[in-house]
């Protein structure tokens, strides 16, 4: 089998064992398919989830795109070579229940190829993030602890490099630096080499596929019954604010798919239900609100 | 009086008197002001209304900014020279009725200067557009043409001009080159010549501030008790979403504004209060709302 189909093989047996696991969760919402076409090469399957018991909106999509290098994508994406293809897997998940985190998880390969349609350059990339309303220390070090030993198995040197590269990815350079959330490891631009070839990053982006369903579900059946009111739920679409803030400001992915002809409702699937924009909102110093942003403010070493 | 000075002084004027009116308008709501330094050099003066009686959220803001140019305004503003200004009136209005249109103003001055700091660039830019949610022809013929009649006293090609480029540069490009709503008028650029010098461009650019008051309040008195559905709200709040995609995507404004270290919050003011991100989300073929989305997508002549 060609990398590209191993890879195109391990995206989908990751988005069907994760919507599986979902939905068990949820026990009421149904993922719903669509399967599109892009013009230019390509296409892929979104499955959107909405109203379902614990899960309000989320997205488990994969995406299989290629084509000719754009002038576009070498101006504003810095991308050099005369074809590209991308393939990953990408999901979003808003819960209701402000004491639900949100999560995001993202594994994807690049390639680049020259005139004579040769590989030219491959990378990987990807991560899971939990960006949560309300800061509960042990489901923040549950969710770090599952990723920390994912990385330790690859190499020991992982989750302190990806935690912190996480920790300056998702970040709202406009709100000071803050942080959308509370991180987990994101990495980028991983090119194989001798030592970690093709194999052991499909194996590393693999496991930590897999490891999704153990960091994120655990916490969604402690939480999800938890009473919440009005106020907290007001809290949480003001966060959520942040969320389509750096979604649509700063994140290279929605970028990239929108510049690149992606289809703009599979990319904007990530963005949350409800929202609330209110001028110059500032938690009561001390409140509960107030902790969680300290740590978006000045991210917090979980383990 | 210098140029600047005069500019200035224009803007507050309009401030001050755009405000009173629509605090006389909306009954309840007081505008708030904050004003803030900007790092670099200048501020701003924000002042915002929110939960007003028919104003659910908005900001008349004016700013009053300089500095050097840094290299990041030089490679992604494209903008060179030693030092800029830029001084401007900011408005956004977004009511709580979903028959109400959300209203936005901007006009402003733009100055660049050689290290001789002598001006070697000025131009003016600025316009007023109308976001309906639900389509009244009447509503959007009288904007229309109030803006008409103010630019045609000072060209008869202005308005078609001007009308034209607020068709192209409100667009939702990843969005099938939606429009975010039906228009008004938009110019940026404008530079002072021999025929219509700087004294033009700042009366031209008053006349139309001071329109807005005509253009808009009319519409606000005679559709304000209208009575409105929970569903002609979600149907609002899914179109605002479009609105927070255009100002965080493409606005140039935005741009400017988080790239030159601006006020944050005096910047996103322009956000609604509360919006809704649905997935793929359709109007029924010719509903009301659809009516709405087919403008948007093919702008119309209203004169």
């Amino acid at each position: 089998m060609s990398i590209k189909d191993q890879w195109i093989k391990t995206i989908h047996e990751l988005q069907d064992s994760i919507c599986a696991s979902l939905e068990k969760c949820d026990g009421k919402g149904k993922f719903i398919e669509e399967s599109w076409q892009r013009d230019g090469g390509g296409g892929g399957k979104t499955r959107v989830i909405s109203n379902g018991d614990v899960f309000e909106k989320g997205g488990v999509n994969t995406s299989v795109v290629y084509g000719n290098v754009s002038d576009t994508m070498r101006k504003e994406l810095a991308i050099d070579g005369v074809k590209w293809f991308a393939c990953g897997l990408s999901l979003v998940i808003h819960p209701g229940n402000p004491f639900l985190p949100t999560v995001h998880c993202n594994y994807r390969m690049f390639e680049l190829y020259n005139d004579q349609d040769e590989a030219t350059d491959r990378w990987f990339g990807g991560g899971t993030d939990l960006t949560p309303y309300y800061l509960i220390d042990e489901d923040a070090r549950h969710f770090h602890r599952t990723y920390k030993d994912v990385c330790d198995r690859f190499d020991p040197d992982f989750y302190p490099a990806f935690k912190n590269e996480c920790d300056e990815y998702f970040v709202n350079e406009h709100r000071n630096r803050e942080r959308r959330g509370i991180g987990g490891i994101f990495y980028d631009h991983q090119k194989p080499d001798i030592v970690k070839d093709v194999n052991f990053w499909i194996n590393f982006s693999k496991s930590c596929g897999e490891a999704f369903v153990n960091a994120y579900l655990p916490i969604v059946e402690k939480r999800r019954n938890r009473p919440f009111t009005e106020s907290n739920k007001v809290w949480q679409e003001i966060r959520r604010g942040r969320y389509v803030e750096f979604n649509l400001l700063h994140d290279r992915g929605t970028i990239f798919g929108l510049k690149t002809n992606g289809r703009t409702e599979s990319i904007l699937m990530s963005l949350p239900p409800t929202v609330r924009f209110e001028y110059n909102h500032q938690p009561q110093a001390g409140s509960d609100e107030d902790k969680l942003l300290q740590v978006c403010l000045k991210p917090v070493n979980w383990i």
